[in-house]
């Protein structure tokens, strides 16, 4: 997602014309445009995460070691590992399901302890891990599951638990007597105690009570969303009981319609956000709400607009009815976030960037116009930070980023790019401003990934080769060509490592004249003739010296902003054990063309790994996993923010990455 | 309030014409009117309340000792009997003040111990106390309050503590920087935990944080009710605080605004229920709400539109912004409460008399339609049984007779009797139906307390002495004048012991003649004259034989209940310390006239107090302090619901009381 330039870059090294004329459009902008002065006197204060003790937790038999903050109980200690433990309440305490028995260190007897163990048992040291939590070091023993756990694969291969934060319990209720006259609302919570659940009920669900039970004969399936009842269902109709994930980005959305029952999609639908008549990225959607009363009003209503538009046709294409889907799960930034739920964003397009709310939400959809059932619920993912939003800490749910063993760096490029480095000792994201030369705009010849676009380019000797998308002849030049073309110029020595283009008299005597002969020069500009007239059959395709810089100054700050993370954490690129790329982009971006140009670190080419949608696939494993949306909770506090601006290394560090590396320093 | 008879009653007893009438009237509620079958074979389950384990604890250095259920914090326990421990927090554990020193005792530490508490402090037995639950037996030191608490004088001579459910606090925030980016939300979140407060927002509060907060330049007061911030006012309006009582009757609401800064009434107003258009009694509102499609809606808004006339009036005389309004307390009975919420009552009128909800609860005003703040609270008191409501329960809060130390019955006359009795080691508590007779209503010479009626009888030898209300020629009997009427009529010897009146020629021995011409018949019934025409000035006032068995009736009822308690409790009038009366009733009838034809217990006349609206003291009490609010919460748990419906002993028992008590066994 776009966002501001950090001021160090605007401020003194300029960006090129194209560049900032996408925040220099927007007047109603000026605090974005305007560099503010450094805050003085104010020295960094360390971030939650940072200061935040950690200790450390072993689990037995397996011996899976992890050192998460004080205070977290073992439950979550062990789902931030991917350890199992058994439990149907999600760790609210309820099912007593959880049990632990505790080796090493000191774990005071809680109520809920005292309620579902014997008192043998907590002689013994068992404990309810959801209750207990971790102060001193601890080596606890974790039971076999009793039985084999549903699960399902997602995201980065990740083996994701059935544990979905809707719950469907089929009760057939004693009916009233004079001996027994529980409320209805009493009757069904005792009886979901019975089961292990804890229970709250709203008003609207109330005043379905009596006349559902009395018609269903007390025979009935009640719908919890957590420990609120959201439905009371006549008979048994546990079987029927789904949900959506969005990804909700600020061009495209995707739902997946799942079966909360198997962890099976039912049906996939995407559409471009309807906002986007009011401007194709997240500050012009600012702008929006600033320049018009109702501005904010109106993106909102496209926002719900969009996502119901998926939900009817997800439920018409699956046959699911639409009063059968309980909960949505919803990954995006946070701008997209204010916008759906209707809350100012302009603190956000200003800096200092603070937003009005980056905590993770569990809304009533009605209250989001969101058409599920009434009662149904809608989780929105926690922000890291302002422009570290929602979809990437669904994407480090995905890839697990922050909580695996080695370490790993993620990065989603777009208009922004957002970065985390880290493993489950440390880790830290920021965002770097990209512009939109990834999206093919402000490049001469740039295009969106569509019919004709240059998707893939092969520079040999005697020819230029070029992939287009749908083979259709070439009208332009999209993300992944742009990465590639200014590769293969560089590699094939038709422009130096600082990105000058050379000229076809400087270049003459290395490559076959019809090559030197692309090289040409158009209103004193040099350029790279990528497909003449001839070829396209229509107009020339021509690449500029003026697009090299655009791509270099794109590339260079998100490659600062790599760079800035490592430094942070004291690694190199030895260091690294994977390079993950994300979204679209990511997905299409040639990984050798990306380390040529220096985008990412100079890693193996086996250790860039395209992990395609891992924001769409964070949803999906939120909404099938109460203790993964738990995790994702945890990122906030678990990933440290690295803000860029007002850094005082990175000027430095953005003008050491504007070239392009050595050819013969990639491994 | 009127509830069905019991079955017994009319079905071996059966019922005089007038009563029974007011349910006969209802052929939409045949299930109310058919005496069900007595359960075969379902042995008396004891309720929630006889089966919760009580354990003893002690708190010094008063040496206050109570029995509570095991699991009840100390903090809980001390509030009970009235012992303050210091807080702001309410007892939810984050403002760290409830500290106390275990004495004897296990308490295990908890996490908010640690977090409060130094490790020190921890081993010499100081814990939280609104953390601890009690468990084993416990004596426990109290420290002395730092500060003298803020009380106010309510109900039964209740000294309350000022610790309201909301709270405003002014904060001045730090201002965003780039060193601290943190969200609006999470801002305030942080500044109140200083404060030692918990928050969660709501989605309408967090869309109004941008601007708020930017305006007032982050100089703000937030509103908390409980842990909801529920508003963001710009500056300093801590002194602005306020929150509205009701007692809401069938018949008349009555609301007090109370300023929660000191716990001064600010204005009073009552007015009748607008829902009497449609039905006097609560059978004959529920009977609308089944005989007509929109009933209920109707019913629902009518108890909004008079609420909220209360209000507007309450306002507008005290001159406080509605705005500044955050919370109400509703004091009703079951019905009013369903009816208020817009649930379905039918239920509660047919056996077994199960409600769709009977517990506490805490609502946003708006989804009520309550015109106080948009996003303020409604608090509605818990019921212990289905005829005995939240008004009682707040009654109950107001007089403290499940948390005395001596034994007390608490009486609510109307056209049911609510009945209470117990201490602070056990309490029980029915619902008799009385009928309409106390309100004036199926009695010959009946009306409501209105000017003209005769609300004391005197019957000397020579005349009868009348008071009437405003001192008006008398028209006829309201409920207290027939109590007085009735009591004078047996003093006098002008009706045995079995309610039957005497002929003139039968007493003409015994007592003037003026008075025993008195004593006439009207078409073959006996009746006695207490206004001729002459002393009317218009038709005379007869009351006739007729009558006498209404009231007999209505008496015996409630006197059987009281009579059901005291065999459970195994006790007898001379255990009783005092008797409250509680409601309007209760406040005009003479004490001695309710000891004379039996209506209460034959004790000493001192120990029969008139009491009030208890159940208007006790919303403003849970409206003062959330920790009393949290003594009512405890009620439905800690007092046994006693159902008369299927007693076998009841009919009995009720014969056994339809007469009227030896005048000289009266103490
Ligand atoms: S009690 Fe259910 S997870 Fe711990
Ligand atoms: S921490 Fe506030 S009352 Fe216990």
């Amino acid at each position: 997602m776009e966002r501001p330039l950090p001021e160090g870059v605007r401020w003194q090294g300029g960006s090129p014309p194209g560049f900032s004329a996408d925040l220099a459009g927007h007047p109603v902008l000026p605090q974005g445009l305007t560099p503010p002065g450094r805050p003085q006197g104010s020295p960094m204060e360390p971030t939650v995460a940072a200061k935040a003790e950690k200790v450390k937790v072993t689990f037995l038999p397996r011996e899976t070691t992890t050192r998460v903050p004080a205070g977290t109980t073992l439950f979550h200690a062990a789902a931030w590992t991917g350890q199992p433990i058994e439990s149907t309440c999600g760790g609210r305490g309820t099912c007593g399901k959880c049990r632990v028995q505790i080796v090493e260190g000191a774990a005071p007897v809680t109520p809920a302890d005292l309620q579902h163990l014997g008192q043998e048992d907590i002689d013994c040291g068992w404990r309810l891990s959801c209750q207990t939590e971790v102060r001193f070091e601890m080596v606890v023993q974790v039971p076999r599951l009793l039985t084999t756990p549903k699960t399902a694969m997602f995201g980065v291969g990740r083996q994701v638990l059935l544990d979905p934060n809707v719950h469907k319990v089929h009760l057939r209720l004693a009916e009233p007597t004079l001996h027994d006259q529980r409320s209805d609302y009493q009757r069904i919570k005792d009886a979901l105690r019975e089961e292990g659940f804890a229970m709250t009920a709203s008003l609207p669900v109330l005043r379905t009570l009596p006349k559902t039970l009395r018609e269903a004969e007390f025979d009935v399936t009640v719908v919890l969303c957590g420990d609120s009842l959201i439905a009371v269902e006549a008979g048994d109709t546990t079987n029927e009981c789904y949900g959506v994930a969005f990804d909700v980005g600020t061009t495209t959305l995707v739902g997946t319609l799942m079966d909360l029952n198997n962890g099976e999609a039912r049906a996939v639908g995407s559409t471009l956000n309807a906002q986007a008549i009011h401007g194709g990225d997240v500050l012009s959607r600012i702008s929006y709400t600033m320049g018009k009363k109702e501005g904010l009003e109106e993106l909102q209503h496209l926002a719900t607009f969009t996502l119901n538009g998926i939900i009817e046709r997800l439920v018409g294409e699956s046959g699911v009815p639409t009063s059968r889907v309980y909960e949505i799960t919803v990954a995006g930034n946070l701008t997209m976030m204010h916008l759906l739920l209707g809350i100012d964003p302009e603190p956000i397009s200003v800096t200092p960037f603070a937003s009005a709310a980056a905590h993770g939400l569990d809304l009533r959809a009605c209250d989001l116009g969101i058409a599920i059932h009434p009662e149904g619920r809608v989780y929105l993912f926690p922000a890291i930070g302002a422009y570290v939003g929602g979809d990437i800490v669904a994407g480090l749910l995905a890839t697990a980023v922050p909580r695996g063993n080695r370490l790993r760096l993620f990065v989603d490029v777009g208009t922004n790019g957002e970065i985390t480095l880290g493993h489950e000792q440390r880790s830290v994201a920021t965002a770097a401003p990209a512009g939109p030369a990834f999206e093919g705009a402000e490049i001469s010849c740039g295009m969106r990934a569509t019919t004709g676009a240059i998707e893939g380019v092969q520079i040999t000797d005697d020819a230029v080769g070029l992939q287009t998308i749908d083979d259709a002849p070439p009208v332009g030049l999209c993300g992944s060509g742009l990465v590639d073309v200014v590769a293969q110029l560089y590699k094939r020595g038709l422009m130096d490592a600082t990105g000058r283009m050379r000229s076809a008299e400087e270049i003459a005597h290395a490559v076959p004249a019809s090559l030197a002969a692309r090289l040409i020069t158009v209103d004193g500009v040099r350029a790279f003739v990528l497909a003449t007239a001839q070829e396209t059959g229509g107009r020339p395709v021509v690449f500029t010296q003026k697009d090299v810089r655009q791509l270099q100054f794109a590339k260079g700050s998100i490659a600062s902003g790599i760079k800035v993370l490592m430094k942070v954490m004291g690694v190199g690129p030895a260091d690294l054990h994977e390079v993950l790329l994300a979204g679209a982009f990511g997905s299409y971006i040639h990984p050798d063309a990306a380390r040529i140009i220096g985008l990412v670190p100079a890693v193996p080419l086996d250790r860039i790994r395209a992990v395609g949608n891992a924001a769409g696939e964070g949803a999906k494993i939120a909404l099938l996993s109460y203790r993964e949306r738990e995790a994702a909770e945890a990122m906030p506090s678990r990933v440290e923010y690295i803000e860029l601006s007002g850094r005082e290394d990175f000027n430095d560090i953005f003008m050491g990455v504007l070239g392009f590396p050595p050819l013969d320093s990639l491994p």
